[in-house]
């Protein structure tokens, strides 16, 4: 690519602000962001940084900045995802992608979010479109149009397996100028993740656990450490993880049990998840619960206890669903319509 | 007895104004009730009913009006309790009715509560007393001095199995005569409950699968229903609750479980321990979810649902202790200090 990369960043929490800071200042891109609450502030002030790695700062805004994915027209090198993902909700992320997607034939799609199968969908839907992972340990939030980024970006980056792409060396090397581009020398941490599938397995071990239950109970990790929740309720998850990763071919490493479970010591913190039920926000609870459960039916794999965190955060969202208008109940034939095409 | 037989109630719930009601205007009893919240107004105004059982009126108010146990000077022939059963709280029962027992020698204790082995603390408190089971199918409320009764009282009496009991005929003696005075010809029925532990599995099919869950995420019986909650948390939860009874020797019948599946069909109604939960009061979760619990690490029955469910009632639960100043959180220990004695 001769022309500056095009890069499309969609969903402009805290995940999406630093791809979108590093990309644009560091890694010379062309940078347009969909900004789907709060445009028109955004579009006015821009946002504010308190970064470990890009120091104090405010009104900084990415070059384009845009409402919707249906208010962009041109082709982009690079579709970064960073809304959650949500495949029971109105706006599964195929659907949101897809226009520019189609428009853009030879992107490549990065996924910035947790769960497992994510790219499932997204290889039916656009057979031979590179689809790439992004497993990010960052510490930040967007609150209020303001970043506060507490540790410094460190991002796994890699190719899901995905046997409909043909030329698999250009879509090596797509990775590749994706993972320079992100890259600053001693600032942030980009790795080369050559088993993608075993970094989301690892990274369910917090997600499934911790982040479930302390949603539930809505309660942040330090006050759910003195209730005992590692032993009684994240440990006994945690095992079930493993088994079902183990019957899925990948062994997640026996230390990242302790590692996750200690990753929030002596935090007053709460987990996204946790965060989300508190603001009555829909839940990733099918990529982080849902689909690791699938694959344990699959394999025969007993999982009693996900099984019922899976089904009480259904609940849960079923409540936010209802609240939002998303689906109205049915009383009389006692099923919940949705409100919405999908 | 000659003198008109005395009842001490303990706890102004639904509950025990049913109780109150019957027995000082039917059972022709010299009834006590102890008010411990809204004491004041109970003596102004006294309680409104709205019963199908016994009609609407206002301003009824049992023959004495106690703030406390600590409040009574007399002995009594019965001693009901109507409160809820924390023994995860300051107040275990044994705590709150010893005055009146160490006075009383020759009561009976009816423990009008749910759940399991509740009599377990208070045989070996007062070893000897007898002390008799009320397991109540009534559908009724007490809120704010008005109690709204929609069905007719149904309650099963009987004495726990009790080998501190020396004199075993007396005892049913002591049974017969309270069942009498409960009794009213045509307006509730009270039957002879030979089988106490068999009755409290039965009522646990409802308590530990129903009541649980939908105080987990406070939704109503009906939208719960809409999540699929029968079929996906209570029958695999209900599952364990038939092994374990087995285990502990009692066989829960079959139907038992659709039975209590369908109770609360097609009532946007929310169970008491999720009501206690909207309310933010402290929870039965020890008598319903870990008294069955402990019987099943006793016997070697796995519970994994269950288990998982209750330490997740056991989080709400601290979050509740929490709030209330009943515990304080050591953040530096990792520990939760209780703010009382026992």
């Amino acid at each position: 690519m001769s022309h500056p990369p095009s890069v499309l960043i969609v969903g402009a929490g805290a995940l999406g602000l630093v791809a979108a800071y590093t990309l644009q200042e560091y890694g010379g891109c062309d940078v347009t962001l969909i900004v789907k609450i709060g445009f028109e502030k955004a579009c006015q002030n821009g946002y504010s940084f308190n970064s470990v790695q890009f120091g104090k700062f405010s009104g900084w805004k990415p070059r384009y900045l845009r409402e919707s994915v249906h208010d962009t027209f041109h082709e982009y090198d690079y579709v970064i995802v960073s809304v959650k993902n949500l495949p029971d909700g109105p706006e599964p992320v195929e659907d949101i992608i897809r226009p520019v997607i189609e428009r853009s034939p030879h992107s490549a799609v990065i996924l910035f979010q947790n769960g497992l199968d994510i790219e499932k969908p997204l290889i039916e839907q656009f057979p031979g479109h590179v689809i790439l992972s992004g497993v990010s340990l960052i510490n930040c939030t967007n609150i209020d149009f303001v970043v506060n980024q507490m540790n410094e970006d460190s991002i796994q980056l890699g190719l899901f397996e995905n046997p409909t792409i043909k030329d698999l060396a250009a879509a090596r090397e797509q990775l590749g100028q994706f993972v320079r581009l992100y890259s600053i020398e001693g600032k942030n941490t980009v790795s080369l993740d050559d088993n993608v599938r075993l970094s989301r397995w690892k990274k369910l071990v917090y997600n499934a656990s911790i982040n479930t239950t302390t949603a539930l109970v809505q309660m942040d990790v330090t006050r759910a450490t003195i209730a005992g929740f590692k032993e009684s309720l994240c440990r006994p998850i945690i095992e079930e993880i493993y088994a079902i990763a183990k019957a899925d071919g990948y062994t997640i490493p026996p230390e990242m049990e302790d590692q996750m479970l200690n990753l929030s010591n002596g935090l007053y913190y709460k987990p996204s998840m946790c965060v989300d039920v508190d603001l009555g926000r829909m839940i990733e609870v099918e990529t982080i619960v849902g689909n690791p459960l699938k694959l344990a039916k699959k394999y025969g794999v007993d999982a009693p206890r996900l099984d019922t965190i899976y089904h009480l955060l259904k609940m849960v969202q079923l409540r936010t669903m209802e609240k939002e208008g998303l689906i109205v109940l049915d009383q009389k034939n006692g099923v919940a319509k949705k409100n919405f095409a999908a």
